[in-house]
């Protein structure tokens, strides 16, 4: 099964109960799903140098459209021959439509049906975002995957105004795909609705049924309780065409991934990897390990036995945290590299799991040992 | 012309004029002199991860006694195996004594004849380094050169004090020879005297009298005027005796170090290009760029045309800078490779120069167009 659209073809080549095991092909290379993409929010995955994220081979990243519109504004970065000649990235790039930033980090805005007004986090300045000028962005970025401009409505609006910003979205949806040209990249709708099935029902509709190279489910990462989330991803996934990949935006945990594998998800982003390797917090085979903590001082021991990283094959948990301590830049590239590894590493045994058909084992042998007793 | 030591073998190649060209040989491999030691105060040269700085393959590289006996502390490191195996690195290590940091660092402090009490910058507790403990802690950290113990007089000393505490020096310099046991390091002495011909003369006799592996030149790069420094050096280093090594300590630029092999001197060590490197002030063959300047918002040439390190083969300026304003950790990875990378270049060339006896054209040359006009 697979659809060939100008810019971005999906295979789906196998299924293991719902969890599926498929391939996008883009201008730049071919990624494997399901996929998690590491972020590199200012055209740069935090911490490291693009060749230590060359070795460790993901197969696409995302880049933020509204950070990098304020900074180094897109003017520069077309004239510099785009995001990926800038960063000497050589593989995949999805954009964001920079909305959820708009919603969350902008500190005054005004939502006009034509677009949203916003003033730059970093000094105030006015800006204005619609789903023509983000497209446009993006297809100047020379990204391979943009997303459409949706709103991002605050947590605990009332049903009835959740219904007008939805409406508002799908609008938006429409617009976007109207809005390229032949030179824009491959554009993925999102699917909002908050935890209202029927609003997430009606979103799948109306988004669905529109020509999007893909689909994505949006507004999941805030607000809503894990459980409220898993339930939204469950209910909603399924109802998106079988044909198209289907992404899961901002999440999550390396249980959340495995729990919306199983919900049919091809595509995940989230900076809790790189974000919690900076703040010392790392995922390991056996749990989370707090790399401050004093028990770590004389572990001589690899950080995660079972991992293969320059981190965990080079240097010990006691350096790792002496360095954490001593507030060595070093450490959070050691830290980042060993968990972002720790998420490319998880999804490639998935995808190894759904092709062999036992997705269902490899997920409950990976979360029984991830909350078996730590080794002391 | 060569000196056997237990430790230590230095072998003198060639000299064009009084510029050497020499070699150490360590237990860890062997160094060729003149040579700029990377520093790598607690046990990581700042920014880099161990195979970062592996590809920029210093022979040498320093660390602080003063810095790694407060944290991790040595007790951990030689439980660890020393501070090799602590950072995964497998070229020679060179530790300063501890005294310098002591003497700058610390915030209060006794100094006796036995040693020096002082509290410790971090959270102000209490320490002793004497001779002889700081060849203990040396000797634990398991690196290949240890410096004696010296006193580091204050600026702006009268005459008389610092004789006092030129004696002091000398006395411990006998007392750190006293310590070793046939697990100790090689023990290069350090010769002080501040801008007083009279006193760097007495003290090379004393210094260069005694049975060190090597000799430093200590207190130039405090206080003193660059001319001062230039002429102490000029002065001091043609005094000490032709067999050993000569090492220069915490200078300098560029030109400093040029003018130093010019001034005999075979081993260097500086925070300047990894300083720099933090502050977005990077050095190139064409002279010092600050890359937060917004003429390199659109500069897409690579930082130095000249140099063919991983920063200036794989990104621009505008990307450098860019990373630098955003405040991005990359880019300070990035400054710092560039930056050591000019460093260790440069003693690459001043070493073949050398050795084709052209030291003095090729000097001439690099001063030439280091301040010719910047292009454009």
């Amino acid at each position: 099964m697979s659809v060939v659209g100008s810019r971005l073809t999906f295979r789906l080549l196998h299924a293991d109960g719902a969890a599926r095991r498929g391939e996008i092909v883009t201008p730049h290379g071919s990624i494997q799903t399901p996929v998690f993409m590491p972020v590199g929010t200012l055209a740069s995955v935090k911490t490291l140098t693009t060749e230590q994220l060359k070795q460790l081979a993901p197969e696409i990243i995302l880049c933020n459209t509204y950070h990098l519109m304020l900074r180094p504004g897109v003017d520069l970065l077309e004239r510099l021959g785009g995001v990926h000649r800038f960063m000497n990235w050589d593989r995949a790039i999805l954009s964001d439509s920079g909305g959820f930033q708009v919603f969350s980090l902008a500190s005054i805005r005004k939502v006009r049906e034509e677009g949203v007004e916003f003033r730059s986090h970093l000094d105030g300045s006015l800006h204005f975002l619609s789903p023509e000028t983000s497209i446009e962005i993006q297809t100047r970025m020379g990204v391979d995957i943009a997303m459409a401009l949706d709103e991002c409505p605050a947590f605990g609006l009332s049903y009835a105004d959740l219904e007008r910003s939805l409406d508002l979205t799908h609008r938006w949806a429409a617009r976007s795909l109207k809005a390229r040209d032949e030179s824009a990249p491959a554009l993925f709708g999102i699917v909002q609705g908050g935890i209202h099935q029927a609003l997430r029902k009606r979103s799948v509709e109306e988004i669905a049924g529109l020509d999007f190279d893909g689909l994505a489910i949006g507004g999941v990462s805030v607000g809503e309780t894990k459980e409220e989330m898993l339930d939204v991803v469950r209910f909603t996934a399924p109802l998106l065409p079988h044909e198209r990949p289907r992404y899961l935006m901002g999440m999550g945990t390396p249980e959340d991934l495995l729990d919306c594998v199983a919900a049919c998800i091809d595509m995940f982003d989230c900076v809790l990897p790189t974000r919690n390797a900076r703040n010392g917090s790392l995922f390991t085979s056996r749990g989370k390990i707090a790399i401050k903590n004093a028990q770590y001082a004389q572990d001589d021991r690899a950080l995660d036995p079972d991992c293969s990283c320059l981190t965990c094959r080079t240097v010990s948990r006691a350096y790792l945290r002496h360095l954490f301590v001593s507030e060595e830049i070093a450490g959070l590239v050691y830290n980042t590299i060993h968990n972002l590894s720790f998420y490319l590493d998880l999804m490639r045994s998935v995808r190894q799991s759904i092709a062999s058909n036992s997705f269902a084992a490899f997920r409950e042998a990976f979360l029984l040992q991830l909350t078996r007793e730590r080794e002391s």
